[in-house]
């Protein structure tokens, strides 16, 4: 079940259009792609993530009369005929999506959504659309690489403290998940979208205590041994040797500051040497996936990481800059392709698909990006049709389970290259010569040069 | 009016610690404050935003019935008592919270809010606050930035569309306007809010057209002279001089790409040859505080500027690092102070009080961080006691026009060189000698060496 997403997560300049084009009557089908321009900092692929709740969205798209009862009043649209509100009151979205499945690593210029509606209704959505999609494609994004550099060590996602509000925390939890993280520790995700959960003590229990070894005393047995202790709000190898002196045998010890290479190595020794080979060692704090990769080579006995903040906003760059584009307009019966000619934002014209070609290995080869319609034999296509008439095409919403395990199929077929946390690499993304063909003509009819 | 923030945005440790407090019967009452160990990166100060949805989450906080029987079926509390579950039924916020007013600026180590209550319901509200208190400082101090920057001229925030979610892109419009921004692009900020809203074409109106100029017409027809064009679609210069051959004479015309020190200052020219010498010069498109700080110095005649993506994220610096720490605790009738000791995270016990000292010039001198109940004669406190018994202290919310002009007049008070974009500038935060001494004898305690 999706966070509901209100009408009103929208700029005003597309209530403004949609007045204009709802009294010069142009109701023109219209086709809007959603894609990147280019990748963000130290990224080599992105993962598709937010369809899940950009359909919802589209599916319940409505405005609430008291929404449209603020528009009325609203100074800017004082000249607008009031046909225009009922117009608003009564719209729902009734146009067709076609979009990538979500877990899918996709690269610039690909889009990964698009919507064909009459323009007015096309263009209204734009601003939620890229919001969703932007912001959870970007935190997937990012834990594709956390998950990869942990090395098939589990991951847990704690980073719901500092993402940018509830809601963000919210999704960032879930598209951690689809881009392979174990856990989550929000309560709310765990709930809505069955993510397995994940968390026992901060420091503030062990500080609660006059007696550190009091507090996982009590903490053990209440939980049973299946629980984590924390062992770093004041010195971890005494707190490691209390926990031992009191006969405690948890599941895991936590440590979540220091030098987390040295310490994660002395508390193995030391819980061995105590005859607890199987009590497991959980690093967090400010982690990310350089730090995790070096760790790890430099041969930390390390069992399972958390991380937060840095996961749950994509820190080193917290934005996937998608743009919503006019692709295509029909006047009358003959479509018109459109595209930004200005230098540094050109965009390729006509509705579009994406063909995907793998190698002998079975690993990403290429991409080649067609107008729709065209064959591209021995490529996959990329973008299926979602929805028609304003409805999913299919009434089944698959579990976010399998959406995550299709993910992890997909992350498998990417070339190691492509997932070097240093280098940045290229993929190739071929342009068919048909559109190339009809940027040129789009350049030509508008008197730009190519 | 907030919008509602679910007790469910928590991580689970929260709740695995408040049920082994019940089962211990600890009902100690407890001290929390929320403060930044750090600055973010290039950051001189921070804007203190996010109060008010945070009051109003305490305030309404409590568990849905669904809530509780999600937990009670969870494996990890299958050992804990029954009476747990109605506990947490009932629970609603019963404590004190002191903070310092949305607006103000502030410094590391100095709490923004302090929330006093027994241990098990004061330590469940960590991530919620952390959430909604960072995210909205973190966008309202990177505002305070560029609407310096802008040098007085308006700043409109338009990074809905970026922000991580639909929930983050209205609370960013709002700490944003909180800051200083003149207006959103986002409506629903409008409606809550009553921040005034603006936008008027995208580059797909234009392109939806066969002819630019026809696009303008049209606008222009609908909406009046009160509105503003969009010129870089296909070619700046080109589109400017149709808008002129067409008579047409806007409020503004937009600039939204390419070289926007060269362009502002052609299309100023042809503006003022065509006697349109009133039609104001906005410009959007990737802007930040540097981009506009540069553009300005450089002569650019430029009226006004829509800043989006790097805004409403805080791009450079997506987190405020903040902290909620235990500093207090009562067992009985004697409180025990509490701080966390490991090196890299240290903390200072005690509730605190935060006095602001001013110099001649009415500028901000310096800070003294005290335990709370220490006086500082000719220091303003900066926290202030919002909330009792689990209810605010005044009926009367601030409208948030009120808490933009604090916010203005605080800013106005900054000594010039913490505003420096670019240089690291260090603003002086003493602690009383009585705080200091309460952490050396915690640390002689725990036998840590200081």
């Amino acid at each position: 079940m999706q966070r509901p997403v209100s009408a009103f997560t929208i700029d005003l300049y597309e209530l403004t259009m949609a007045a204009a084009y709802w009294t010069r009557k142009i109701h023109a089908s219209a086709s809007f792609e959603l894609f990147v321009r280019r990748l963000p900092a130290n990224r080599n692929f992105l993962i598709a993530a937010g369809l899940e709740r950009a359909l919802a969205y589209l599916e319940n798209f409505h405005f609430e009369p008291e929404e449209v009862y603020f528009l009325r009043q609203h100074p800017v649209f004082h000249n607008i005929d009031k046909g225009f509100f009922d117009y608003l009151g009564n719209l729902r979205f009734s146009g067709e999506a076609w979009a990538m499945e979500e877990g899918t690593p996709f690269f610039p210029d690909e889009p990964i959504l698009r919507i064909t509606a009459p323009v007015i209704e096309a263009q209204l959505f734009e601003t939620a659309l890229l919001s969703i999609l932007g912001f959870e494609t970007a935190i997937a994004s990012k834990a594709a690489r956390v998950v990869h550099a942990a090395q098939g060590r589990p991951v847990a996602e704690f980073g719901s403290r500092h993402a940018h509000g509830p809601d963000a925390a919210l999704y960032a939890a879930r598209a951690a998940y689809l881009a392979g993280c174990t856990s989550t520790s929000n309560v709310e995700a765990g709930q809505l979208f069955s993510i397995p959960i994940s968390g026992t003590m901060a420091h503030s229990f062990v500080m609660a205590y006059h007696d550190e070894v009091q507090s996982f005393t009590d903490f053990v047995g209440i939980f049973g041994n299946q629980t984590t202790l924390l062992l770093d709000t004041y010195d971890t190898m005494r707190a490691l040797d209390g926990m031992i002196g009191a006969k405690l045998h948890p599941r895991a010890v936590r440590l979540d500051s220091g030098d987390r290479l040295a310490l994660s190595k002395q508390v193995r020794t030391r819980l061995d040497e105590a005859g607890l080979e199987d009590v497991k060692i959980a690093v967090t704090g400010d982690l990310n996936e350089w730090k995790i990769e070096e760790l790890l080579r430099q041969g930390a006995p390390i069992d399972a990481f958390g991380v937060g903040t840095e996961m749950a906003t994509s820190k080193d760059d917290p934005v996937v800059s998608c743009v919503y584009k006019l692709v295509r307009i029909e006047a009358g019966a003959k479509p018109y392709y459109r595209a930004k000619l200005s230098a540094e934002k050109q965009t390729y014209p006509s509705c579009k698909q994406v063909f995907r070609f793998y190698g002998e290995d079975g690993l990403l080869d290429h991409d080649v990006l067609t107008a729709s319609g065209e064959q591209m034999p021995g490529g996959e296509p990329l973008l299926k049709k979602v929805m028609v008439d304003g409805r999913r095409t299919s009434s089944k919403v698959l579990p976010l389970q399998d959406l995550r395990d299709y993910c992890s199929a997909q992350r498998r077929k990417l070339p190691e290259r492509l997932l070097d946390l240093h280098q940045e690499q290229k993929y190739r993304v071929d342009v068919s010569s048909r559109l190339i063909d009809m940027l040129e003509e789009l350049r030509e009819a508008q008197g730009v040069e190519l």
